[in-house]
């Protein structure tokens, strides 16, 4: 597979494991497509699928997978901790390897068009696919939940992107948009300070002014009494890993304070580790598929 | 697939394609087995086969294809440029993936067994499998080439390590052993002083008092009208790139000469280019099962 793109479905469904696996099903055995993982939570009644494939294959399961969702789930009778809209809550396309975000964005739109036409059920768009900022964040789409969503849908903010103009009256509403890869990065700091791990922090993160795709706070390592700059990463393409980790270093400096290490929690592109080397070795004409093993 | 070994055979037929073809039919279609690349060249009569899988897998197949091309070469009357023994002339297997070097070198012994024992063929041990220092080399146990090899193996220097005690009549005699993946890396420095870029790779290859696992050497790029310390890193897990990057900078600050950049030739295995980052990015217990492309 040169091209693929990660799929990562919110399903509400966490408890009745005859159901899932039934939804499962339509990941597994695919042309293409890879089911990587699914975990359930029951007190979320929630379960959360990533797969990842080929562009048009995820598409394909994709659509199939949202009509079996919708045969099978009656958000009526659904009850957990984790807010939830529809039966299929939210679907994002994430590119991974040779796929644009504006190709992510394409996929979400023609599976919301088609879905919403097979199942008759309605879609938001959100994140990089939304169609105003007031739809952007998934916690505003999502706001008044199943039980809500008919009445809100009434307001012209709230019509729907694709499908019918209020809820299925018994799978709800999806949200779906390209969003791009999320990392977790944190870089430890050689002090028991906390107020100079928020300062940096602040130093680095967009709502303070600075890097755009950087979140980030400081939090206490108590246990190893240090302080830690905690941070999501939301476009790892536009604010490196490594350009944060050189300007936390060079803001520590000011405090006479060294960097201990740096951690990456959970999955992290091939393309972010790749752009790092590619930076400290100074790599020229250096391309990811020279990476033996993207090609087994 | 968690567990990957590279293999590399390389089978003296690079001209009669139908033949060719009988030969890498053997390596499709085969579970856990990925036929990579396949490379003939007509001047060398020689095809050389990249193979990646599962260990266990990758040992089957190998046997099965040793013993089509033992039925179908015949090296009586085999011509061309490059050297070689035997009808599959050479079998390294490469750690890649959650392998060991003592593992791969198991493989091949396991292999050398089993087609010895199969198909009558003689085997020579070399490289990490070598069982003396003299048959490390593989042109040193090459040397003689088909046609003396018969004579040559009635020292006892030359004894094979598995099979008969002479070359089989048609298929000769073939090396096999476990080694590291080449790593193909030059450093490119702000000068035109070859004299420069040859005292640098003096001051880090093995020979000169370097790092055990560096051949280097100087050479001249005539139309960027710089110099290059151009590298073979015969096992980056000991002699790393970042380590060898950064003693080259050190070096050529003696010279007042800057780096320009570097470039690795060809392909990398993800251990590299995550070691790289992870050095540079002080990376606490990051595991590269985290790299998304590895679970794809």
């Amino acid at each position: 597979m040169d091209r693929i793109v990660e799929c990562v479905p919110n399903i509400s469904e966490g408890r009745d494991l005859e159901k899932l696996e039934k939804i499962l099903d339509v990941f597994r055995g695919k042309r293409d497509v890879k089911l990587l993982d699914y975990s359930s939570d029951e007190d979320h009644n929630r379960t959360v699928v990533t797969l990842v494939g080929e562009p048009e294959a995820v598409k394909s399961v994709m659509i199939e997978a949202i009509g079996k969702a919708v045969e099978l789930i009656d958000l009526n009778k659904h009850e957990g901790q984790h807010p939830r809209m529809g039966a299929v809550d939210v679907v994002p396309f994430i590119p991974i390897r040779n796929v644009t975000v504006e190709e992510a964005d394409r996929l979400a739109k023609e599976v919301a068009a088609e879905a919403s036409r097979l199942y008759g059920l309605p879609f938001f768009l959100y994140e990089k696919s939304a169609s105003a900022p007031h739809r952007e964040n998934l916690a505003n789409i999502r706001k008044g939940q199943f039980e809500g969503m008919a009445e809100k849908m009434k307001d012209g903010m709230w019509k729907p992107d694709f499908g019918p103009e209020t809820i299925h009256p018994t799978a709800g509403v999806t949200a779906i948009g390209a969003r791009m890869p999320l990392v977790a990065y944190n870089v430890n700091l050689a002090t028991n300070n906390l107020d100079i791990a928020n300062a940096i922090a602040k130093n680095v993160r967009h709502i303070n002014g600075g890097f755009r795709h950087v979140k980030a706070l400081g939090i206490e390592l108590e246990d190893r009494g240090i302080v830690q700059v905690s941070m999501n990463l939301t476009d790892y393409t536009k604010s490196s890993i490594y350009r944060v980790f050189e300007t936390i270093k060079m803001e520590a400096q000011r405090y006479g304070v060294a960097i201990v290490g740096s951690e990456i929690v959970g999955l992290v592109p091939l393309q972010a580790i790749v752009d790092t080397a590619d930076y400290y070795l100074r790599l020229e004409n250096f391309n990811f598929d020279q990476v033996l093993e993207t090609r087994l």
